[in-house]
């Protein structure tokens, strides 16, 4: 292949697959003879000019990033403003992209990453330099537009799925004596795709979870506490998951408690713990809460088949669009069929998936509001299927690896 | 083997292994064809009467047994006092355990259920009615004595040093521009083993978690806020894994913040939250926290094979003691070598098991008392050895079962 060097980069929240996207990235450069570098910490790299020269690592190190989790090379939250606000960050962009030969930049992330990749992309463009930017897709949030899941979604839903059907049986099994109401709080600010995912632990009005809270959803406190209440004198138990955005019909977020305790130390109370204390005072019932939070988007261990394969396979093909100069373009999940499930990788253009964000259809919410529809599970089911377990090391921990990480030598002064 | 019946019940908070045990001795039953009665939920089945047939279940059912978690008979949060204060009840269980010919009686549970076995055991005794009592081991505390660890532990340990491994990973790959401290909450009121397993998930001073707050160690808030700091400067986060039960030095539990929040509700706040939040306000850095709460418990899917082969084993023997007549004892686990790990089950008194607890020795806390120790390290580790995943349905959740539980006729007036 010619010459010239491909960047890749991870941005935003890690996901239990996205160094499964950076391996085949990694693989699919080396297969192409390109040579590969990796920004430490997102665009952040770029402008701090700390980049790893991925071709130090061993073929087994770069094979086991399908089943590690985390972020290997670092990730960040920092979003670059438009081309006018921050027009010197980006020129440095550009100078450090310019100082090492890269022609192909990867930026693997979600909303604000597809932004960042689509803006490079132009600038390069207006100054005539060779630029090909392709935005890799990632996010356990499954908020994209345009592709039909996101890598990380259906791992995270895997996750999900399998607490909320194993929290339930003890629930279940401890009910007439101890803890009737289980309230499971998910991720998912503004779409309640993990909430949904949750759905898929059980079928029909008494099994778990019997009340799913989603973001779109706004909260009628008295509707959901006779719920609760009707579910236990039916059920003996009740398992509620809810999503961390869930509002207010006003639009507050029901876990603003805003409150100190006894000391005087702020609360950092998740929607999970501020539900379960609503519960605890309006019904008396005892109820227990779990607030997975990060664990549910780097459980490896439990990660689904569907998912890395997409994670893959978006990872290598973005190398191929890079190589044929696709510029501008994010290769996107495409759904053939339901049943058999079947998708292929296609190049979708950035402008219309930036800033953007795609949220539960109503259709996939129950009409009563508390749960998910035929639909739904016919979307969802396909995402969470198959196992693709880590190795374990004889001491019973995975066999997850850490990567040399060697620095590319400095060519530019510092910035800022 | 003689005429009799035998019957289980499960007490206390489920394990992911328990039903395991269950599995385990009525498939001994089977094997010395015995017919084998289970309690709905424990002693307290046996009071009201509620006993299920487990002959209507499928020898796959109970094969299934072992890879599901929960109680699959129900359990209890429900203690007998004292002979004397409580004569009626234990009058009436004797009377129940008669009216079923009942001649061998199996509690699986923790120190209560090991009392409750003993008390029934000298009960029946005194009043001349041939019955073997035997306590069967499960917790996920692990804080029986006499016996090397518990059924249930292994599991629950294997899950905690696994997912504190994934959440660092996380933590480390966001830390540049995200969370710098991280905060997990483990089950472990009195006891801190749990706390002591999320150890094996790294070594060394810089290898997460870099702080285990044990409740058998006073909590110096200083002490504790520096040492935060200072991990924070050194390896860019801090991962901070606390039992439930930490404590202040004069006794108070740090998770009793007794607040409320804006709304006037209870603030039902864990240890975990009440931490981050002091680290927020007194260090002004980003924290993330998380309480798996009842999924540590309940994730048969990560269970340990260690684990799951001692959960079967000591029912196995428990079916076995009680047919030999060893009335008022329990199935121990007896460790007999560290490396190669062997072990084997032995039968041990009640009277020296029941209402004692274990705590950490203080040989397995290092001296600074913020981690584990080599001879810690060499007792856990044999412990979260080995996978035994569940089989998966093909929609992607694995694949627990749901016995018939079909009632046996009741033969006596309702009690109380």
């Amino acid at each position: 292949m010619g010459k010239g060097t491909l960047l890749y980069a991870q941005s935003g929240g890690v996901t239990a697959v996205i160094n499964a996207t950076a391996g085949a990235v990694i693989q699919a450069a080396r297969a192409h003879r390109v040579k590969a570098l990796a920004a430490r910490n997102g665009i952040l790299g770029v402008l701090r000019e700390e980049l790893v020269d991925t071709s130090k690592e061993t073929a087994a190190a770069i094979r086991g990033l399908a089943h590690t989790p985390g972020g290997a090379f670092g990730s960040c939250r920092y979003k670059l403003k438009s081309l006018e606000d921050d027009a010197a960050k980006y020129a440095r962009v550009l100078e450090v992209l310019k100082a090492h030969d890269v022609r192909w930049f990867l930026y693997n992330g979600g909303n604000d990453s597809a932004d960042t990749a689509l803006k490079l992309s132009q600038l390069a463009k207006a100054s005539g330099y060779p630029l090909t930017c392709i935005g890799v897709p990632k996010t356990v949030d499954n908020d994209l537009v345009v592709t039909d899941c996101c890598p990380g979604f259906g791992s995270a839903a895997k996750y999900t799925a399998v607490s909320v059907a194993e929290a339930a049986l003890d629930v279940a099994a401890m009910a007439d004596t101890s803890t009737k109401v289980f309230v499971y709080e998910v991720m998912g600010r503004h779409a309640g795709w993990l909430a949904a995912a949750a759905g898929l632990a059980g079928e029909g009005k008494d099994s778990a979870p019997h009340i799913i809270l989603f973001p779109e959803v706004p909260w009628d406190e008295a509707a959901f506490l006779a719920r609760v209440k009707a579910t236990v004198e039916r059920v003996g138990h009740c398992v509620v998951v809810v999503s961390e955005g869930l509002r207010h019909a006003d639009g507050r977020f029901v876990a603003d408690a805003g409150g100190k305790d006894a000391f005087g130390h702020s609360q950092l109370g998740g929607v999970g713990p501020a539900l379960a204390a609503i519960v605890k005072d309006a019904l008396g019932l005892k109820v227990h809460w779990t607030v997975p939070d990060y664990l549910q988007r780097s459980a490896r261990h439990l990660a689904s088949k569907t998912d890395l394969a997409h994670a893959q396979a978006v990872g290598k093909a973005a190398v191929e669009y890079a190589l044929k100069g696709l510029n501008g373009v994010m290769p996107v999940i495409v759904r053939t069929s339901d049943s058999p499930y079947r998708w292929k990788v296609a190049p979708a253009p950035l402008t219309g998936i930036a800033n953007q964000e795609k949220k539960m259809p109503r259709g996939f919410i129950s009409r009563d509001g508390y749960g998910i529809t035929a639909a739904c599970r016919r979307y969802l089911t396909p995402l969470i299927r198959g196992e693709a377990p880590p190795p374990y090391r004889p001491d019973g921990l995975p066999d997850y690896v850490q990567l040399k990480l060697q620095p590319v030598p400095k060519k530019l002064p510092k910035f800022g």
